[in-house]
């Protein structure tokens, strides 16, 4: 089937990882096995190389290197390595001659590189922005259905294969801040700027903000988001409360999903697992059949050299609604405190509730604001922390408000 | 914009149309002026040809021929045209050396084409379907929402240009039918076989259906539907019921959605505005970039030559499960008299309601089946319609349990 979709035939021709498989299964049939994989990259009889080791620099990035200066061909599943050295690795392939296909690094097998490049270039994109982290949104989830708190469901999690052992690449949000970072780049036409997406995991939030969020009429999610604005180009990932009407809100377990906002198609959304064997092999053979078939199309959308020079917002002049829980004890003047602070800084309340009462004991407020700058918030809230009558740090979500 | 992602200039050099545009805003610069479509196609100063007639035969098949012949590459968003000549037409193509692009044929800016025949091309395709008609979805969702019957909310979509003052070809199925048997061709490699395609409206799809629907936990939606069999493909546009969780039942009013299920990938959802003008611009252009870019990739996944013949699995073999609503007199032994006939067509009965009593008036009985095959179904309401007992005919709509 793969010959007849790729007009040829394509043959493994060289192995390189950390150790031969033990599983008898697994043959790597006529294939030369090398110990060093640079050294593959650099001598194999082959025309694409494919990197799946993972990480931004080391052996990874030595081998992508190798296979370029080679005139190789390189396929990668590698988030990291591209989110941080795209730009680079995309000028050396071009000066090489050879196609760079990371179509699996990126929301696993949905085709949302290939959607963007191919799919919808006659867009010019007002945003794009999605769940791109499986982990966070099987907890996220998780804690909705069970109403357990995130250690809890954390700890289940690793035990299902869903988390890793050392989970803080994907709860810190630093994974989805990686293909945030490709996809923007991918969208925007400019070059890969992953240092200054603003980042923010899910550790901090609770079973009780999930309920809140409920009661309000949201869900919480993991988005990263990337939008046109004035200021640049907004890059960032946080826990975000979204309207249960959106399509997104419905996006549960470890599925993935990416919505792309252009001038001419409007609203897509494409949705799928984003993590797996299947998916990934799924995404890096697209690219492999790409490149038998003899297409070479700019890595982001147009030459490395025509990139524009990233342009990223600065999230205090983010413009946005929130969502703030206090911990207040329960006495007379709190509210008019907590008001009178927010209207120094004009932050706009839309709403407040207070539920149960325990007098003298720390019971939930929460506010919701209308849209303000992120620089007001962060002021008052600094103010709202250090009232005596607040006695824990306000938790703060922001509140997406996404079109359609 | 363009350019830079195109790698070249693009220019429009001739056009034709009934007439010129009236409206002043409208001009068509320095292109060249042709009454006949046809000698455009023929004789214009052009790499490639954009047909944006419609309609199976005549003109336009005559344009895109006549472009063909003329060694110039073909980009149309016509799904007639497509669905019942695509396999003649991508030969010829494919003869001459030129592209041929649809992507604006099926499912409006959603890059679905693209997606299945190169984003995909590592799966066997086990199904792929969708809604794939913004009309027939507009007038489900507002059916639901206000409780209204069909001919008063297809008015209203008429006088607000959701429907056609003729709305036959969209409410009666074969406008999705059209572009299930494209995506049918492009996701399993086959020759299109649109004759074969079972299709079924929205015409008897009744209020009080929508609201045992919605009791039942299923929402109704027109889905086009191709699924491997053992007895071939399995092509089919009829209402269906799917359970309120699944992700295409919030696909609501004029939006499109198509889901795609692989060996590999697992399921990927695509979603965004099935027509307008936009959402077509923005598939005609990301042909047009394809072309300008070099790209030549066989229309339906693998050359024509190659494709297999088609094998549409004959409707009657099909298996599932059914709702069935019954207008009865309300006296007794008539659920005895239909529970005998079911049993005799070795149909089982998943759940019975009947609501409401009104001795001597017609009652509605709704029944819901286990997975059975159609042929018994047909059969067992033949014989239940012809009871007296049973006041109208039977109102059937298919179960559809769609995964994930």
């Amino acid at each position: 089937m793969l010959e007849q979709r790729c007009g040829r035939a394509v043959q493994l021709t060289a192995v390189s990882a950390l150790e031969l498989p033990a599983d008898p299964e697994i043959s790597i049939g006529d294939a030369v096995w090398f110990d060093d994989a640079v050294a593959m990259a650099r001598e194999a009889d082959a025309d694409v190389v494919v990197e799946l080791i993972g990480g931004s620099d080391g052996v990874a990035k030595a081998v992508c290197e190798a296979a370029i200066g080679a005139g190789r061909h390189v396929v990668t599943a590698n988030k990291a390595l591209i989110a941080t050295h795209g730009t680079e690795i995309a000028r050396a392939a071009e000066g090489a001659g050879v196609g760079l296909g990371y179509e699996a690094a990126v929301a696993g097998g949905i085709p949302i590189i290939k959607s963007l490049r191919e799919g919808l270039p006659a867009n010019r994109m007002t945003s794009v922005y999605g769940i791109l982290n499986g982990t966070c949104n099987y907890i996220l989830s998780a804690m909705r259905d069970s109403g357990r708190e995130f250690e809890d469901v954390l700890a289940e999690a690793q035990s299902l294969g869903y988390a890793e052992a050392d989970p803080g690449f994907d709860v810190d949000g630093i994974d989805a801040a990686h293909k945030l970072a490709i996809l923007t780049s991918v969208a925007f036409g400019c070059e890969l700027n992953f240092d200054d997406v603003y980042i923010e995991g899910i550790r901090h939030v609770s079973a009780q903000d999930i309920a809140f969020a409920t009661e309000l009429g949201y869900r919480i999610k993991l988005l990263g988001i990337a939008r046109r604005t004035a200021d640049g180009v907004e890059q960032r990932v946080h826990p975000c409360m979204v309207r249960q009407e959106t399509p997104i809100a419905h996006v549960e377990g470890v599925y993935n999903a990416v919505v792309a906002e252009g001038d001419f198609v409007g609203t897509c959304v494409f949705e799928g697992r984003g993590a797996g064997a299947g998916p990934t092999a799924s995404a890096v053979v697209a690219d492999l059949v790409d490149i038998a078939r003899g297409i070479r199309i700019p890595a982001f959308v147009v030459p490395a050299a025509r990139l524009a020079p990233a342009r990223t917002a600065p999230m205090d002049q983010h413009h946005g609604a929130y969502y703030v829980r206090l911990m207040v004890v329960d006495q007379p003047g709190v509210i008019a405190d907590v008001s009178a602070v927010l209207r120094d800084e004009q932050v706009s309340m839309e709403s407040m509730l207070q539920r149960g009462r325990a007098p003298s004991e720390p019971v939930p407020v929460v506010i919701t604001t209308h849209e303000t700058r992120e620089a007001s918030m962060t002021r008052a809230l600094a103010k709202i922390g250090s009232l005596d009558s607040v006695v824990e740090p306000p938790r703060m979500i922001r509140i997406e408000s996404l079109e359609r």
